[in-house]
């Protein structure tokens, strides 16, 4: 596998064009030079993006905003600094819950749907840590937004991304897929979970696997990984082996799981957005759609 | 790749016996039901562990905390449920400078380490984390520990793992390494850096590398991964391929970086805690050391 299982390009939210630059973040003097009239501002109402007839994203300049927004410096592209605003409240609730989000999100042209997951990720961080997780007072943004300080105890905060493995599981012929029941009818997915402190990414499969469907995995592989703007999850999707299918489901996690055969899984990437009787097959967004392909076609 | 690069037991942190028993958690009857006179709590000084002479974790009981400690269920040994008390104050710094902790660590036999790394990351995210990042009020510790809940605005915070990836960069049978003002004399590491919202592993490995070195790859590769109690680092370890080896070293982070050939690394492996007159190979304790094995040995 010398090269990536699935291209950036193809995984949704990946492959922004903007060079983060981080070296100017840590310089006051730059970031200030950089804040005048040729500054890009990413237009939002809130966490929404703006869209244009093109798919494009809508970019203002810096006199479309407040003088005391916060803003976030995303990175340089094509010699222009980009912003991105922190808005009044950040996001309730996982991506499912956003079908008005979803639908604009639908619009983007790729490479703008990276940009925007990435700032989203970024502002939607900063609207739900206004105060220190330390000592409780109120903190204020620095670096350009990848940091925040509190003057009162002298913590720094950083935005957060979660690493959640997201797996297949092999057994002759068969991947185990399960649904949650917030899903919609006949859709399965791969099961997935969050990395918890002092595991790895692999016991970190095992370990959810057996938590969800009661099966034993060896051989876990990592396949592809794809940054996920629900809040900011890393999403790691791995492949393992399973020799007992037997399943012992938790219901508290998921509604059903079982084993798909190629044949099932394969009819069902071909009826696409219509399914089949049996099987919905994962949308292209999600890094689970690319998982169960890679399966079908390696 | 169809089995693991680096085995879990082999990767300090990895390996950690306890079940997680993550049901459990979100039982809150079960787990009052487990804490009784049977119930292991870690003996710790603050964020240090106690070590017997044979190189093991010192538990106590219940009785050995105060009856208002915040305690978190690290999960099921042995049939016993295993809590650690989270202490008054959370670590500053990084792991290069706690001493102390290092020497006591070195006593502990794998799999405790491996219980302390996961223990110590989540007590100290909790020492760090007692007030509202949404409100600025105080939280309590719910869910056994793996949350914490603020009554004043209902926001739900979890521990955080943060992913960073550290990489080898190959150029022609030579290596990229690079060392920091605050590494030992001749010591030279793997590049690494945290994966930041809206990007993949893949993206990340390249832009950090050229951040850093100004070096372009391609042909991003997943090796191995490891927990890091530091405070809470999935190490993402990767190797990558380089095709013009021209370094244009970020100063701000690196004092130095160089390409090392097949020879010198294996003879400064074969030199130990010796080094040798170039070189210092990084310890066994760093998924660095085995990602430079696993490319010296493949």
């Amino acid at each position: 596998m010398h090269h990536p299982a699935v291209p950036a390009p193809l995984m949704a939210f990946a492959g922004s064009p903007i060079d983060r630059a981080d070296h100017i973040r840590v310089d006051d003097n730059a970031l200030a030079g950089l804040m005048d009239w040729r500054a890009k501002v990413l237009v939002m109402d809130g966490l929404l993006p703006g869209v244009d007839d093109m798919g494009g994203l809508v970019w203002g300049s810096l006199a479309d905003v407040p003088p005391d927004a916060e803003l976030v410096f995303l990175g340089l592209m094509d010699g222009n600094a980009c912003f991105a605003p922190v808005p009044t409240e950040g996001a309730e609730g996982p991506a499912y819950a956003m079908p008005r989000a979803w639908q604009i999100m639908q619009q983007l042209a790729p490479a703008d749907l990276a940009i925007y997951g990435g700032a989203r990720s970024l502002v939607d961080w900063h609207a739900r840590h206004r105060f220190c997780a330390r000592c409780g007072a109120g903190t204020k943004l620095v670096k350009g937004g990848w940091q925040r300080h509190c003057d009162n105890c002298g913590a720094d905060h950083f935005p957060r991304t979660d690493p959640v493995t997201i797996m297949l599981v092999e057994h002759e012929d068969r991947l185990l897929l399960g649904r949650q029941p917030r899903f919609p009818p006949k859709m399965y997915s791969a099961l997935a979970g969050f990395v918890e402190p002092g595991e790895t990414i692999e016991e970190a499969v095992a370990r959810e696997i057996h938590e969800e469907a009661g099966v034993r995995v060896r051989d876990v592989r990592y396949i592809a990984s794809q940054p996920w703007p629900f809040p900011s999850q890393l999403m790691i999707g791995c492949t393992s082996v399973a020799d007992d299918p037997t399943l012992n489901i938790d219901t508290t996690e998921l509604e059903d799981a079982r084993w798909f055969t190629r044949a099932e899984l394969e009819e069902a990437r071909a009826a696409g957005e219509a399914g089949t009787d049996l099987l919905y097959f994962p949308r292209p967004f999600a890094i689970a759609h690319h998982l169960i392909a890679w399966w079908l076609d390696k």
